[in-house]
C-alpha cells in the first residue's frame, strides 16, 4: 500500500512538474493564424495515436483494459512531455511557441512509445512505462533532430524516426527485462496472451482506423504536389498490403483459416513501409509493390521471425511489433535510399528542393515556383541515398542502445499497478 | 487442401495482375495541385466504407470475423481494380491520370460491392466474393459510364448506380446461387443468422458511422450551393428516417421492443432515398417528409417483403440490403424524376445546368457565373425526367441480367475458407 | 397494447409535427456559398453528440441498447426540433433559414438533453425522455438567447449554456422523479447498474471519440487566432485532466485498480472546464491547471458526491452525470469571470471586442482589423465578470425549476418501452 502510495505520487509529480514547464517555457505562437488543413490531418492522426494504437492492442482478452486504459494514460501525459522536448530544439526568445502543428508533432512523438508498449504489454507496470515514455521521448526527440536537420534525410512518414525507432526501443527494453526473469515468469505470462471472439472484434477497430486515417499521418506536414503524392502513395501501399496480408495468412496457417493476428497487423505493414519515400516518385506501382512486400514480410515475420527471435535471443514481443513497425520502417529506409539515389531534377522539377533541401546548391538561387531563395549543401544523388543509409543505422542503434538501458534501469521500479 | 493453395494462388494472382496493370497504365496526375476539401471527404467516405460496412454486417454473431475480414480485405483488392475500371473509360495518352478524386470514385465503386456482399452474406466463400466483386466492378463502371456520360442522369449520392445496382446485383446472384442448393442447405444456414448483444452492438457502430458520413457520401463531389444543400438534405432525411424507423418498428414488433436489425438499418434508408435528388431544390421538409418515408418503407420491408421474397423466390437477402438499399433506391429515382420534371431556371438561378448538363442550350452560351461556355442537349425538365427513368430502369436490368450470370459462373468456384 | 399503441402514435405525430412546421418555415440559407471549415468541425460534433454520448453511456451491461438506441432516436428527433427552436429566434421574412451553421448548433442543443439522459438513465421510458427532449431543448434555446444575446457573456465551448444546464437540468428531474418512487424499486434499479468488461470497452469507444474531437465541439464557431488558441487550450486541458484523474483513481481506489468510471468520464472533464474561457488569454499552463483541477474534482465527485447527493438529496445520477458536465460547467463559468475580470485590450489587441463583443465602444468605430465598426455596450472587465457569474446563476437556476417540473409532468406518463 505505501508502494502504491509512492507510485501515485510519482504520477502527480510528473504532471505537476510538466504544468510548472509549461508555466516557464510555453506561449501561443501568435504567428499562426489557424490555418485548417492541419488541424483536420491533426484530428485524424489523434484518432490513430488515441483509438487505433489502444484498441489495437486490445486483441489480448486479458489485457483489454490495460491496453485501451494505459494507452489513453501515457498518451494524455506524454503528449504535453513531447511538446515541451520539441520545444527545447525550437526557442525563440527562450520560450516554447505552441501551435496546431506542435500537437501533430507530440502525437506522432508518443506513437513511437506507443509502438514500444506494443512490445512490453504485459511485461510491465504503468509506472515503468510512463518512465520509459519520458526517456523515449526525451530521446526521440534528440535522434529526430540530428536526423531531420543535421543529417537533412526525408521521412515524411516518419517510418525511420518512430516506427524504426519505437520498435527497437521496446525490443531491447524487452530483452533487458528478460535477463531478471525467472524462465516460469515468462511462461506463465504467455498463457495470458490469447485472444477472443470479442477482444478480437475490437482489436478491427483500432486496425481499421490506423488503415483509414494512416495517409494522414504521412502527409500532415506536406503541401500541394507533394502532400496529394503522399496521400496517393500511401492509400494504395496500404491496399496491396492489406491483401497481400490476407493472401499470404492463408497460405502460411495450415487450416485454410486466416490468422486475426496477421489481419490486424500486417494489413498495415504498407503504411510504414511506404513513409519514408511517401512524397518521391515512387510512382503507383511502386507503391503497390512496396505494399505487397511489406504485406508478405510481415505475416512471415509472424510466423518465423517472431518465434525464433523469442526462442533464440529470449526478446519478447507481446504484440509482434517487429513484423509490423520494425522489419517494415527499415525496408522504408532501404528503399528511400534507392529513390534517392535515382532522384533527378527533371523528374521532381523544383519539387527536388522540397523532399531533398539538402540537394539544393550552396549559393543561394532565387526559386520562381516558391518565390523565395533557396540555399542547400549540394549533395548529389548518391550522397542524399548514403545519408539516408546513415539516418537508419544512427536510429537503430540509438534505440537499441538506449533502450537496453531504460529497460535495465527500469528494472529497481517493479510494483505493479494494473485493470486486472 | 490442393483446393485451398489453388484458391490462394488465385487471390495472389488477382493482386499481382493489378501491380502489372498499373505498371503499365497508372501515373500521378500532375495537374491536380492537392486540393484538401475533397480529402477530408473521401476520408469520411472512407470510413463508412471500411468501417462502416464492415462493421453494420458484424450483426451475426457467427460471421463477425468473415463480415469485418471480408469486408476489409475485399474492399482492399478491389478499390485497386476499380481505380483501373474508372481509368480505362478516362485515357489520357493510354496513362491513367491519379488523384484523390480517384480514391473517392474508387471507394464508392466498391460500395457496391460490399451491398452485394450484404445480400450473400454466409452463402459464398470468399474467393466467390472476389471473383463476384471483379465483375460487378466492371459492370458498374460500363453502367456508370452510359448513365452519367451519356444518358446525363443526375445521380449525386449514386443511389442508382450504387445502392439500387448492388442491391439487385446481389439479388440476382443470391437466386442463382441458390437454384443449385438443397433445401436443408438453406435451413442450417439460416440457423447460423443470429445476433446476441454483443454483436448488436458491434453492427451499431457501423451503423452509427454510416449514418454520421452520409452527408459526406452524398455531397463529396459537389462544390458550393450544390455541395451546402447536399449535406442539408442528407442530415435531415436521416434524421427523419432515424426517427420514423424507430416508431414503425416499434409499431410491427409485437411486444413492446424495438428490432435492433430495424435500428441498424432501417435508420440509414434516408440515405439511400435522398440520394439521386440530393442537390436538387427539394427543400428541408421534402428531405424530411422523403427520409419518413424512406424509414417507414425499409421496416415494412424487413417485416413483409424480406419474408416473401424468401419464401415465394427463394432470394435468401441475408443482411435485408433490398431493405436498405434497393426499395430505398428504387424510391431515390422517382423522387430524382419528379423534382427534374418541375425543375425551372428560376428557381435554380445558373445552378440549374450544373445538375443537368443535358438542359444547358446546344448553342454555346457564355456563363456569368462560372465564367466559362456552357454547352447541353437542350434537354427539357420532362425529357429530364424521362432520363432519369430510363437510368433507373437501364441499372436494374444491368444488375439483374450480370448478377445472376455471375452467380451462374460462382457456382463453378466452391471451395471455402472461412474465418469460422 | 393500447398504451404500446397510444405512445407509438406519439413518437409519430412529434416527427409529422416537425415536418409540418419544416414546411412552413424552413428553407435553404441562400447566402450560404458551403464553407467548407465548420463542415468538417460539424463531422467531428456529429460523432461526438451520436457516437460518443452513445457508447459512452453503454457501460451498463443491462443498457447497453437502450444507451445507444435511444441516444440515436432522441438524437434524431430533437435535432429537427432544435433547429425550429433555435430559427424562431433567428426569424428572416418568417423564414427560418437553414445552413451548416443551423446543423451544428442543432448538434450542440442536443447535447444537453443527453448530458440530462445521462442522469435518468434506467429511470425512464423512452417517451418520457422525448417529452423531456422537446422541453428542454426549447428551455435551452431561450436560456441561450438571454445568456447570448441580452447579457453577452463569452462562452464558446457551451459550457454554461450546454453542460452546466444539462446536468442541473437532468438533476431536477431524477429529484422529480424519485419523489414518487417507491425505495425498493430505487434499489432494484441499482442492482441493474453494473457493467462487465465487454460494456467497458464499449464505453471507452464513446470516451476516447468525446476525448478526440472535443477541440472541435470548442471551437467549431471561433475563426483565426481565436480558433488556433481553443483547439490548444482543449487538448492541453483534455490531456491533464486525463493524467489526473488516472492518479486520483489509483490514489482514491483501495485496491491498486483504476476504476474504469473515473477513467471513462473524469478523463473528460478538462473538456468541460476549459469551455467557457476557451478563446481566452489563459495560456498553455493556465489550460493544463485548469485541466488539473477538473480531473481531481471530477474523481472525488465520484467517489464522495454522488453517494452523498444520492443518499441525503436521493437524487439518482446514473451516469455521475454531475461530475463530469455540472462541476467542471460551474469551475469553467468561475474560471471564464476571473479571465473576464483581468482581461486588457493590450493582452488581446483587437481581439477582446470578438470574445467580449459587449466591452466595445458604445460608439461605433471602425476597426482596421475586421474591415468594419464595432459598437458594443463599454462594459468594464469587472462588469463583464459579473455578467458571467450572473449568466452562471441564471443558468443553473432555470435549469433546476423547468428540470423539476418537466419531472414531475412526466410522472403522468408512465408506460414503458425497451429494448430489455
Amino acid at each position: 500500500m505505501s508502494d502504491h502510495r509512492r507510485d501515485v505520487f510519482v504520477l502527480l509529480f510528473v504532471q505537476v512538474t510538466i504544468f510548472i514547464l509549461f508555466g516557464y517555457f510555453v506561449r501561443y505562437d501568435e504567428s499562426q493564424k489557424g490555418e485548417n488543413t492541419i488541424y483536420f490531418m491533426f484530428q485524424d492522426i489523434h484518432v490513430m495515436v488515441f483509438l487505433g494504437f489502444g484498441f489495437l492492442m486490445a486483441f489480448l482478452k486479458k489485457y483489454g483494459y490495460s491496453s485501451i486504459g494505459f494507452n489513453f494514460f501515457l498518451a494524455a501525459i506524454l503528449v504535453q512531455w513531447a511538446i515541451l522536448c520539441r520545444g527545447f530544439f525550437h526557442l525563440s526568445n527562450l520560450k516554447i511557441p505552441i501551435s496546431v502543428e506542435s500537437l501533430v508533432e507530440a502525437d506522432i512523438a508518443v506513437a513511437s512509445v506507443l509502438i514500444s508498449m506494443g512490445v512490453l504489454l504485459g511485461q510491465t507496470t504503468l509506472l515503468q512505462l510512463i518512465i520509459m515514455g519520458i526517456i523515449e521521448i526525451a530521446v526521440y526527440q534528440c535522434n529526430f533532430y540530428v536526423g531531420d536537420e543535421i543529417l537533412k534525410i526525408a521521412d515524411a512518414g516518419a517510418s525511420i524516426f518512430v516506427h524504426t525507432f519505437g520498435a527497437y526501443f521496446g525490443l531491447a527494453a524487452s530483452f533487458a527485462l528478460s535477463r531478471f526473469k525467472r524462465k516460469n515468469d515468462i511462461e506463465s505470462d504467455k498463457s495470458l496472451e490469447s485472444s477472443n471472439y470479442t477482444s478480437d472484434l475490437f482489436a478491427m477497430i483500432g486496425t481499421i482506423f490506423l488503415w483509414i486515417y494512416w495517409p494522414s499521418f504521412n502527409s500532415a506536414e506536406l503541401s500541394g504536389d507533394d502532400q496529394h503524392r503522399a496521400i496517393i502513395n500511401t492509400y494504395l501501399s496500404l491496399a496491396a498490403s492489406c491483401a497481400t496480408a490476407f493472401a499470404f495468412s492463408a497460405i502460411l496457417t495450415p487450416d485454410t483459416k486466416f490468422d486475426m493476428v496477421h489481419v490486424q497487423n500486417s494489413t498495415l505493414a504498407g503504411g510504414v513501409a511506404i513513409g519514408a519515400s511517401v512524397n518521391m516518385m515512387i510512382q503507383p506501382y511502386g507503391a503497390i509493390f512496396l505494399g505487397m512486400l511489406a504485406g508478405a514480410l510481415s505475416v512471415i515475420g509472424y510466423n518465423y521471425i517472431t518465434p525464433w527471435i523469442d526462442r533464440n535471443l529470449h526478446i519478447h514481443d507481446t504484440c509482434g511489433v517487429h513484423n509490423l513497425h520494425g522489419m517494415p520502417g527499415v525496408l522504408a529506409a532501404l528503399v528511400s535510399a534507392i529513390l534517392a539515389a535515382i532522384a533527378t531534377e527533371s523528374q521532381y522539377h523544383t519539387g527536388l528542393y522540397d523532399i531533398f533541401p539538402a540537394r539544393a546548391p550552396t549559393i543561394p538561387s532565387f526559386n520562381q515556383d516558391v518565390y523565395r531563395h533557396i540555399q542547400g549543401d549540394g549533395r548529389t544523388a548518391m550522397q542524399q541515398a548514403g545519408y539516408q543509409i546513415l539516418a537508419l543505422i544512427m536510429t537503430v542503434v540509438v534505440a537499441i542502445v538506449t533502450g537496453f538501458l531504460t529497460g535495465i534501469s527500469n528494472k529497481t521500479l517493479c510494483f505493479h499497478y494494473s485493470f486486472l
